[in-house]
C-alpha cells in the first residue's frame, strides 16, 4: 500500500486524490484550513507548512510527497526532501515559485522571454521603466498568482502609484518589472515527466482569462506544427534542466508568430483540466505515476476539449449535464468572489458539435461572454 | 450540499464516490466491516443492516439513499424509504433478489426465460427434475452471486447430492430449479432510468466467465442490430415494469439467435465497468444523476472497450500501465480467494488495437486463458 502525501488540500490535491484512487493509493493532504475540500476525499493532517511537529508527522504517514500548492515554503519542502522521496524536487519548485529566477532560468536555454528586471529599490524601478520601456507589469516575484501582486504602468505617471503599491515587498518577496506583451494569444503546454526521464506532453492548449483569471481553454490548439513543436521543445528544456518530475505547464504568449515564456507552474495546472475527461490518460493520473515511477499514460486526445472555470459560485449544473458532451466539475467549496469552485468540461468528435454546445450552455447560463472567444476560434 | 448514501462498501460503493465526487456530492457508506474499500474514499457508519438506531443515523445523515449491495435486506430497505428517498424502489430490489420472482417477472414480460420450477421439498425437486429435465441446476431464491449457492445437476443421480447441498435452505432463503441453457454467449444490458422515465442503456457488451465469476467483458458486443434491439427492449420493459430508478443490469443469455433472461442485477454491475473510461459517461454517474434526478449523460462509447477482472490478487500493474489504452482499478482490498480486488480496462480506436494490447498483457502477465475468447470474438 503506497501513501501519497499532497501539500496543499485544494481542487488539485482534490483531483489527484479522485484520479489516483484507481491506482491502488491512499492519500493524506496537509492543509492549514479544516475545510480544505480535497479533505472530502481523502484525510487531513491539519497544520501550517512551517509546522515541523506535523512535517514529521506527515513525513512518517507518506511514502512519497507532492504539491498541490506551488507556494509551500521551500524550506518546507527542503526539510522533507531530505527524509523522503518529493517530487518535484525542491529547487524546481523553489525556481518556479520566483518570477526571477524563473525567466532567468528561461533565457539561459534559449526561450525567448519578455524583457525584464529585478526591482531592488525604487531607483531601480525608475531607471527599469526607462529601459524596458511603458506600458510594462510590476510583479511581486513570489507568491503571485491569478493576477494578484500584480500592477500595470501605463505611463511614467504610474510608477508613483505602483510603488506605493507593491514596494514595501521589494524586500520581502521580491519585484521583478516585465515588459508588458500585447499578445495574440496565449498557448500552454501541460507535459509530465518521469523520473526515468520519459518526457509527453498532451496537445497544446489555448487560453482565455478574465480579470487574470483563467476563464476558458481549448484543446488542441490550432497551430502551425513547426510552432507547437517549439513549444514542446521549450518545455521539455526546462524540464530536463530542473530534473523534473510530475506535470507542469508552461504558459506561453503567443506574438507575431513567436513564442515569449510567461511562467511555469510546477504543478497540475488548470489548463490541463479538461485531460480528465478529453484525453486518453488525465493530468492527475499521469502526475501520479510520474512521481511514483510508473509508466507514463497515453496523453493523445479523444476529440476536441473546452473547459469553461466556474469563478465565485457555481452556475446551474443542468444545462451543462443535459449537453451529451457535458461534464460537470464541482470542488465542494464554498462560493466567494474571484474563487475557482468549479470547472466544466464539453468533449466532442469535432469543431461544429463542440461549438454548439457552448452556443446552448453560453446562452442557457448567461455566458455569453466567457464561450465566445471559443466558438470564434472554433470558426477558425 | 447533497449527500448521498451507500448500502454496502465494497468496490462499487468506492467507484460510486469517486464518479460522484465531480458534482459535488458527499457521501456516507454503511457497511458492517471497518476495512470496506470504499471507505478509504467516502465516511464511513460501521453496522450491520438491520441495526435500526444505525439506519436511523444513515438516514438523518443523508439526503437520498442507494445500493452497492442488492442483498440488503428488504425490510431494511422498506424501513428506510418511509423515511427518505431510496432509489431503486424496494419493490425492485426485492424483486431481483429473489430468482423466482425475478424469472416470474420475466416470464409476464413476455421475456422468454429458461425453464424454471420453485423448489419447497425433496418432492418438489424430484418432479421438477422430471418435468424441466436434466441437465438442470438447483440454485438458491436468495443470496447467491458469482456462482455461490447453485448446484449442476448432470443426470438422475445427481439430485441426491444437489439436496443434501442445498436442501436445509429450501425454507430459509427459497430454491429454484433452472433447465442447464447451452448457451452460446453471454450478453448484457447495462441500462439506466431517471427519476422522469428516460431510459438509456450503453452498448451491450460480451461477457466471459471463469469460475462462475465475471472474467472479461467486451463492448461493444457484436450482434445484429435487431437482436441487440430486442435485448434493449427487454431491459426497458423490466425498468418500466418496476419503475426502476438508476442504473441495472440484464444479463441475456443467447443460444440459436434468441435471448433467454438469465438475471438482473438491481445496481451498477461489473460488466459496466468499462463505461468509466469507454463511454461519454460512466454507469457510476449515470447511477447517481438518476438518484438524483438530474439528465442522464451520454452513453455513447469512445471506441472499443475490453475490461478484465483481477480476481483473488492483483497481478503487476506494469504491463498494463505501459499500454496506451490500459488503464488500472485496483479497488485497494487485500487478496482473497475469489475476490474481486480489481479490473483493468483497454480502450481502443480499432478491434485490431484492442486485440494487440490483449495479446502483450496476455503474455507478459502469463493470462493468456483470460484473453484468449476476447481476442477471438474480436477477430470475429
Amino acid at each position: 500500500m503506497t501513501t501519497v502525501g499532497i501539500l496543499g488540500g485544494g481542487q488539485l490535491a482534490r483531483m489527484l486524490a479522485l484520479s489516483g484512487a484507481p491506482l491502488g493509493l491512499r492519500f493524506l493532504v496537509l492543509d492549514s484550513t479544516p475545510d480544505a475540500c480535497a479533505a472530502q476525499f481523502a484525510p487531513l493532517l491539519e497544520a501550517d507548512y512551517r509546522d515541523e511537529a506535523a512535517l514529521a508527522d506527515f513525513a512518517r504517514r507518506v511514502d512519497v510527497a507532492t504539491f498541490d500548492f506551488e507556494n509551500v515554503p521551500a524550506e518546507s519542502a527542503q526539510w522533507l526532501a531530505e527524509r523522503i522521496p518529493v517530487f518535484p524536487n525542491p529547487r524546481a519548485l523553489s525556481v518556479a515559485q520566483d518570477r526571477l529566477a524563473e525567466k532567468t532560468l528561461f533565457r539561459e536555454l534559449g526561450i525567448p522571454v519578455p524583457t525584464f528586471a529585478d526591482i531592488a529599490t525604487r531607483a531601480d524601478l525608475d531607471a527599469a521603466a526607462t529601459a524596458i520601456g511603458l506600458p510594462a507589469i510590476l510583479k511581486t516575484r513570489r507568491l503571485g498568482y491569478d493576477g494578484k501582486g500584480q500592477f500595470r504602468l501605463r505611463s511614467a505617471a504610474d510608477v508613483d502609484a505602483a510603488w506605493a503599491a507593491l514596494g514595501a515587498q521589494a524586500t520581502t518577496v521580491g519585484l521583478i518589472l516585465e515588459g508588458f506583451v500585447p499578445f495574440q494569444r496565449e498557448i500552454s503546454v501541460v507535459a509530465a515527466r518521469g523520473r526515468d526521464g520519459e518526457f509527453r506532453t498532451w496537445p497544446l492548449t489555448e487560453n482565455w482569462h478574465e480579470s487574470g483569471v483563467l476563464s476558458a481553454s481549448l484543446a488542441p490548439a490550432s497551430l502551425e506544427v513547426a510552432l507547437a513543436e517549439k513549444a514542446v521543445a521549450y518545455a521539455r528544456r526546462v524540464a530536463e534542466a530542473l530534473d523534473y518530475v510530475g506535470v507542469f505547464a508552461l504558459e506561453l504568449f503567443l506574438k507575431d508568430g513567436e513564442f515569449l515564456a510567461n511562467e511555469m507552474a510546477p504543478r497540475v495546472h488548470n489548463s490541463g483540466h479538461w485531460t480528465i475527461e478529453g484525453a486518453e490518460t488525465s493530468q492527475f493520473q499521469n502526475h501520479l505515476r510520474a512521481v511514483l515511477g510508473l509508466p507514463l499514460g497515453s496523453t493523445r486526445m479523444l476529440g476536441q476539449a473546452c473547459m469553461l472555470n466556474w469563478i465565485g459560485a457555481m452556475p446551474d449544473a443542468t444545462p451543462v449535464l443535459a449537453q451529451a458532451s457535458g461534464h460537470w466539475h464541482d470542488y465542494g467549496k464554498s462560493s466567494r468572489d474571484g474563487r475557482k469552485v468549479g470547472h466544466a468540461t464539453f468533449r466532442a468528435d469535432t469543431p461544429a458539435e463542440l461549438s454548439a454546445a457552448l452556443q446552448t450552455v453560453g446562452r442557457e447560463l448567461d455566458r455569453e461572454l466567457q464561450v465566445a472567444p471559443v466558438i470564434d476560434r472554433l470558426r477558425g
